[in-house]
């Protein structure tokens, strides 16, 4: 199938009336319209509980549109854009609903000259997307002539436990390679720059193990709280919302052996292989490994904000982590030694998702040795809100024999900033494509979990309450000291 | 010797009437002073055959230091600056000369309480530098209870020859570790950064060698012609003029072992086995080896510019070249297979010197074998006009899967420009301090012209002329096969 033929589909999106679609999914889609990727053969069926009809769909995918900053100008062009919506009220128990929705499906194929793709984007509560896949399948959805597709949003389960039972439902309906699970980490610009800064530069190829790196940070900073969805975060804590898919799918990136091709089976099967090593963390090392925190009040934006715990749907006497950071180890042949450290959390001083690579020094360092001033080299991946590439070196000193750090410095200018590509428009048009190498595999997801469980039962055991810090820093000084140990400090994310 | 008394010293300066004295020691001297490198305990004595008297030599200072930039808010500064100033009118073949020299600097050691340390600085035609030397050794100009140390400019000879005669006939006067023969591309910040972004960065460590390393390329090259001095000119040409002195100096940086340790001795003698490790060029290989040539008319900053031939002073039939290109290659174990090209010359289309380390490509790239988009990676110093470090690196097309060019930088702001010190301060005072590192060592001098006499005589062997190339250009396209018979091409030192 060429990729013309790909692009042609019918979208169909669960939870079409949410904020996802409308932020996300909406414009999207616009702009791979914009760009030819969708020709005028596709059709998209919006879903929800409530009783919107074509035309609210419409307005409400136009005003997502405009507030996404599209051009105003193009007025005809959203109009021919809105013409392949439609909307069906909807709901997931009810076998009529499915009913509907296979004639609706029948019938845009027909008018649009569609062959048979379909997409099942969920893009609603995960409650019902095991029962919403069965049910795709026994009322016959996927009896077409073309490919079908379940694009399912985190989260993907809330434990290992969960995400089997979720997993299994799913696979009745839909085999592996038909499932697209998202993690829309996987589709920032600086993500899958990572990837080609490893395998595209010599310069790297002789250094990327532990004879030359000392240690690797990863850090996702957030200045924002829980914003009114403390019902939900109390359920989830960082670990769950960002280690265990984000971050854990950077560190295998960043991780990850060579792989022979850059095909989805080679790139996943090598990511799997570090979730694999990864050093099981339980109530034996818990303690010297993973810091868990709360943020206290305090002030972000020169503005007073109230500390987790007395944020709107929270239990005054709550245990969920805003924040964690850990010492991970991977335990295989490249990689023995060398700490990837980890931290996320809310309410932090800035706003940041940063990589940043510490090099060895060198045993003997001639300028260390005579002027006491050398610091090691750094390669930092800028993955948001900034993006770019920061190398810092040792140079000399201006008018002096000393040395001093010089900061080697690419940003994706303004310009280039416009044209990058939101990481959904990505992930959609991968999809149409048939290229799931940036979703998560269920290997990689119950692999994951496994980890996240382990350190989620260890602090459940050692009965602990999670540490505190000032909303507005960069997280409890315990977090220091995880570093500290080892020798080793976070490097700064402002600045770098 | 503390540093304070170490810069306690009588200045001779030879050759004070003249425009080096002008441009460069006088603001250099002054700098010094401001920045209290020099204290109120110092003397500079100006020879010249001109009968100036201390005020002509007092203005001639006021005003290069004025002309240098210097702020006119310090007059009360220049003024106890040039209260240390005396001139002398000075015959250097005569005798009685040298008997006032000696009273006058030992009628100033006594008035600003010095201890005897005397620099003679040789800023004059170098015809006269052997017998200067040796009749302040006969006159007891370096009797004194200080150090001596002799400065010289270049040309050192003309010719291995002529220099051997000319160091011999200093050597009877002054010790190899009394004399400081002048390079001031070893005075310029990025040249002396070359040591540093080496030795200091455990990243380059162990990429500096001819596993990793593809090829160096060191451009000199600038947008003037011969400006008149077209005499002094036809007797030199670029391959004495620039090649012998600086452009081999940084190969020498560039491919030096690392030292034990950061001393004049261990560096020189580290820089003195990469000269002996040079491949002789002879009449055999010099056609495939070098490339040399006279710039024709052409424009320059949209200019009509007429052809060395028909400068002023200059030989219609003249084979003096204006721009020299050469593959020279370093039989050691580091750098075996790897070339240094080298070009310099003349009423080129850019100024700029630079240099670009280009390395390897890895046998298997994948995105180079998927996507035919990756180019080596480099490492760039911006010598002058700019200074600064580049890193080209491939990353990821934003929007699409393809690799680009990505280039890291780092420049010196234009405060650190200002803050910057001149070549010749740094080196005045390395001198002052008996810091002999940045100067050339005599085994410098004397292997650099053997490999610059062979290509010479070569040249003189095969009876051909020069090519030629249109000013504003960079250079002959023989210059380009030189790199493209290995499968390389010249790096553009514009925009990188």
């Amino acid at each position: 199938m060429n990729d013309r033929k790909q692009s042609e589909a019918v979208f169909v999106i669960f939870g079409s009336t949410g904020d996802l679609a409308k932020r996300k999914l909406f414009p999207s889609l616009y702009n791979l319209y914009l760009k030819g990727s969708l020709t005028e053969k596709f059709a998209v069926i919006g879903l929800g509980r409530r009783e919107w009809d074509d035309e609210k769909l419409k307005t409400v995918v136009r005003e997502a549109i405009t507030e996404a900053g599209q051009q105003m100008d193009r007025e005809e062009q959203i109009d021919s854009f809105l013409a392949h919506f439609s909307y069906l009220s909807f709901d997931v128990t009810n076998k009529h609903s499915y009913e509907e929705l296979k004639e609706e499906m029948e019938s845009k194929e027909e008018r649009f000259h569609l062959s048979g793709n379909r997409v099942f984007y969920m893009a609603m509560a995960p409650e019902f997307f095991g029962q919403i896949a069965q049910s795709i399948h026994s009322h016959g959805l996927k009896e077409t002539n073309g490919w079908t597709r379940l694009v399912i949003e985190k989260p993907f389960g809330t434990d290992l436990q969960t995400a089997k039972v979720l997993n299994n439902e799913i696979r009745e309906a839909f085999a592996e390679d038909e499932i697209y699970r998202i993690d829309h980490y996987l589709g920032k610009e600086m993500v899958q720059n990572i990837q080609v800064i490893r395998f595209a530069n010599a310069m790297f190829a002789p250094l990327w193990n532990n004879r030359h790196i000392s240690n690797i940070q990863v850090t996702s900073s957030e200045k924002l709280g829980v914003e009114g969805r403390g019902g939900y975060y109390e359920k989830s804590g960082a670990l769950r919302d960002m280690v265990q898919n984000h971050i854990l799918q950077m560190v295998s990136l960043l991780a990850m052996d060579v792989p022979l091709q850059l095909t989805t089976d080679e790139i996943r099967s090598e990511k799997i292989k570090v979730l694999r090593a990864l050093r099981l963390i339980d109530q034996q090392n818990v303690n010297d490994t993973v810091v868990r925190a709360q943020y206290d009040e305090g002030t972000i934006n020169r503005t007073e904000v109230p500390g987790y715990i007395q944020e709107e749907n929270v239990d005054p006497n709550s245990n969920t982590e805003t924040y964690v950071a850990a010492k991970l180890m991977i335990d295989n042949h490249v990689w023995a030694g060398v700490p990837f450290y980890i931290r996320t959390g809310k309410r932090m001083a800035v706003k940041s998702t940063k990589v940043v690579v510490e090099f060895k020094e060198m045993p003997l360092n001639l300028y260390a040795k005579e002027h006491k001033a050398t610091g090691p080299n750094l390669l930092i991946i800028h993955i948001q809100p900034d993006e770019g590439i920061t190398i810092v070196l040792n140079g000399k000193k201006i008018g002096s024999a000393d040395t001093t750090p010089v900061h080697l410095e690419y940003r994706h200018d303004s310009e280039d900033r416009i044209n990058t590509p939101e990481a959904y428009e990505r992930l959609l048009y991968d999809c149409i494509m048939g290229d799931a190498t940036n979703f998560a595999h269920w290997d990689e997801v119950s692999l994951s979990w496994s980890l996240v469980d382990a350190i989620s039962n260890a602090w459940k055991e050692t009965d602990q309450k999670p540490l505190t810090y000032k909303a507005g820093t960069m997280g409890p000084k315990e977090a220091d000291k995880l570093l500290a140990i080892d020798g080793h400090s976070w490097w700064p994310v402002e600045h770098m």
